[in-house]
């Protein structure tokens, strides 16, 4: 009898097909089952000679060619075609065999299918993967949660085939349920509110300050050269030295300001929302990707105020210091509330998910990877407990100096008519969160007077409250 | 045998005891049920002298007593209270009979038992009613939606009790299924975003410019009695009147700085996030609330950021007049956001809400109604189908000479250190909203860079995608 596959993937688009490429790459036999015909016929001639690569688009035979306990990934969109997909695999499974979600599903679809297909004797796993295509083919970062027993099944496979850095594998177990695709819905939020904010700087440069794309391409090169090496500004880098090839403009200029999006972003500021943990560099990169959409509705509404933007006068070179020193803040502050969301959600959900690791394994393959997750790496070693990373001291004395920078260029931008959602909300979160005293004593004196809504006191304990009158003089 | 009641309420809190008195002081003949004896008892009472108001703790007894078809509110906590007692009532009930939940119900609960309750024979209907306790018992904006049959047997309840403006009922039918509810939340977004904006205002004053309470009364009775006057800026200068009775301090300062929330205004950033509207002045404002209530973790950050307010040393009467400029438009685009979520969701869950007469109706009664509204009511009259009312020439009108003060504001406001996120929020929604041109090009080309998610591009029709090149040098 023939040898049986490592390994199966169910899914053959964009990353299912590299990420299987990338487990024959590492010495496992694969097989891949996708119901497109072309897309299954091509997965062999695709492939690195050698290796042990299988597409079929036949689920009885794929499943019959996998060893068991079968170990079988989903690459698929989410919602219902993960449902239909594991409805249409389990008449052919046994007990014990191990069903991977490596799609982007929502965390509480991930804890229904955990919990039902348990009660029905199989394994079932939510693991996030990010890096796009190339990371998938040559070493994403990986991150599964859920069943500890199926993941120390397939535990050997993700430490081969993920990227590494320092000679460490950047996946590791996120915690329990569904603690895998929670983790990467907050990746994606954090890279929402980077991307976001890459755009501002974008507007403030070429805008402001008249920046052509070489001019942009040399400033993002240099930038990445230093502290804010990172995988988004590496490709933003990338992306202002790319000439279209139809016209002979460069390509960013011939793309349409309308940005797509895929949910997990939307996601993150809507579980925030009811987790209690305040997020507002994400929420306004949800909701300015929104915005930019309605195309028709901004060219009227250009119409009728005619908005004029005024250059930036700041001497070039300080300008590109202050922006250098903005970016640097704002992307601690959009990792600082997503991984204070991690851990408050993970308490709320009994998740147990490992800080250190979650920022271990995101140093490398993943879209937000970074040189800055280093340092939150260290800091989660000194401290795994940290509630925030602003409450760091290393942290701190990161933040501190890039400060005045950032009031120096949210006032620039204010002043040319520049919007910068994301740094204002980073600079509005970063100044309430370190305030002893908000103005929100305020807000609940409104609470009790309209709604009897009651108060705290500053001088005693207890609930309060007031029969409000009116004072016209 | 005795005369039946009109109308029966179930729950006596402090909503649902002043709405009854205000119906029986209006001629209808009432009955109000809750489990709590202490209530109950107490509903004759608190009555007005002649009317006809009955209190008791049996739910058969209070089902009997009502004529029909019944017309039986509910004002009790959202959530499962609210299946709870209509479960309770289904087994006394006549077909025909008449259900409404004028408490915060989420609008998808809402819609399941409109469907639920009208498959057994019965009247299902949400709505809205703000107002608070005083606004309950002497005229509240109500927001009824969904059968419309029913709503004519409540309509000459609902237009005696309400507020009146111009002789006008603050009441209307709000549209089909859960439009009464839809309403009402969107109602409490705009609610959340202009409080947020009132806290700021009373930030930059005080600590920006050493306001005193008396100050702060004085500036908010004047503005009051011009185009900012509405619920909110009155009760707000009654605070700063308003004096403890257990210190001698005035008695905002005696409150703490942890803001409350009954979870409204995160389902309309929610649910906003879901129909794809943006509103990002109300989502910081949710998210402000949040980050108050982490006072352990603000009073940590403090010792290690140690923040330094700088005074704001513009001209007082300058910087007043620049407030109240930026109060005034921060006031109309948190309007703007609501509205045009509104005009979408309606268009999405088929709900046909008449914008002109939500807006009609909050004129008066409501806790966000404002002498802007008058505005919007035009505005909406001229043209039912507007998709935001910026896009209303006299709107625009009123926005355009307000620029300039916010900008000033913002600026101001950053250099000081003082958080100002729901004004630059409104800014930058603003800024975007006007903006033929956004740089979300550059994050179109980051997607379609690391994810292959294509682009639109500016020259031609249809969807792209590049394989793009690293470009080092």
């Amino acid at each position: 009898m023939e040898n049986k596959f490592d390994f199966g993937m169910i899914g053959l688009g964009v990353m299912g097909r590299n990420l299987l490429y990338n487990m024959a790459d590492h010495g496992f036999s694969v097989i891949g089952l996708d119901l497109d015909k072309e897309k299954a016929d091509a997965l062999e001639t695709g492939a690195t000679k050698g290796t042990q690569v299988k597409g079929t688009t036949d689920t009885q035979d794929f499943i019959k060619q996998l060893a068991t306990p079968r170990k079988i990934t989903l690459l698929v969109p989410a919602g219902k075609p993960v449902d239909a997909v594991v409805n249409s695999l389990l008449p052919y499974l046994d007990k014990g065999d191990i069903i991977i979600d490596g799609g982007n599903s929502h965390y509480t679809d991930t804890l229904r299918r955990v919990k039902d297909l348990e009660e029905k004797g199989f394994h079932f796993m939510g693991m996030g993967v990010s890096g796009g295509e190339k990371g998938a083919r040559f070493g994403p970062s990986i991150m599964p949660g859920g069943d500890k027993e199926a993941y120390n099944h397939i535990k050997p496979l993700l430490e081969a085939v993920s990227a590494k850095v320092n000679g460490e594998p950047c996946t590791a177990y996120m915690g329990k349920d569904a603690a895998g695709h929670y983790v990467k819905m907050v990746h994606n939020g954090i890279e929402y509110a980077i991307m976001q904010t890459l755009s501002e700087v974008y507007d403030l440069l070429k805008t402001g300050q008249d920046y052509s794309n070489e001019d942009l391409h040399k400033l993002f090169k240099n930038w990445n050269e230093g502290r804010l090496q990172s995988f988004l500004v590496e490709i933003t880098r990338d992306i202002f030295a790319t000439k279209d090839t139809e016209s002979n403009n460069y390509l960013v200029d011939m793309i349409l300001d309308k940005a797509g999006a895929k949910g997990t972003g939307k996601w993150t500021s809507q579980d925030a929302m009811d987790t209690g943990v305040s997020i507002p560099t994400i929420d306004v990169s949800v909701s300015m990707r929104t915005i930019s959409a309605y195309k028709n509705e901004r060219l009227a509404a250009a119409k009728i105020y005619q908005p004029v933007v005024e250059k930036i006068l700041t001497d070039k070179d300080e300008f590109a210091k202050q922006l250098e020193d903005t970016l640097f803040l704002t992307m601690i502050i959009c990792y600082a509330q997503g991984l204070a969301l991690l851990v408050k959600a993970s308490e709320e959900l009994s998740m147990e998910i490992p800080l250190h690791d979650v920022v271990k394994i995101w140093r490398g393959g993943c879209i937000i990877r970074s040189t800055l997750l280093e340092d939150f790496y260290k800091a989660y070693n000194n401290n795994p407990k940290l509630a925030n990373i602003l409450l760091d001291e290393s942290i701190s004395k990161l933040v501190k100096p890039c400060i005045a920078s950032m009031r120096a260029v949210v006032s620039q931008a204010t002043k040319s008519g520049i919007a910068v959602a994301a740094i204002q909300c980073s600079l509005a979160y970063l100044e309430s969160y370190t305030s002893a005293k908000m103005p929100t004593n305020l807000i609940q004196a409104q609470r009790d007077d309209f709604g009897s809504h009651t108060y705290q006191r500053i001088d005693k304990e207890g609930i309060f409250h007031t029969e409000w009158e009116t004072h016209e003089n």
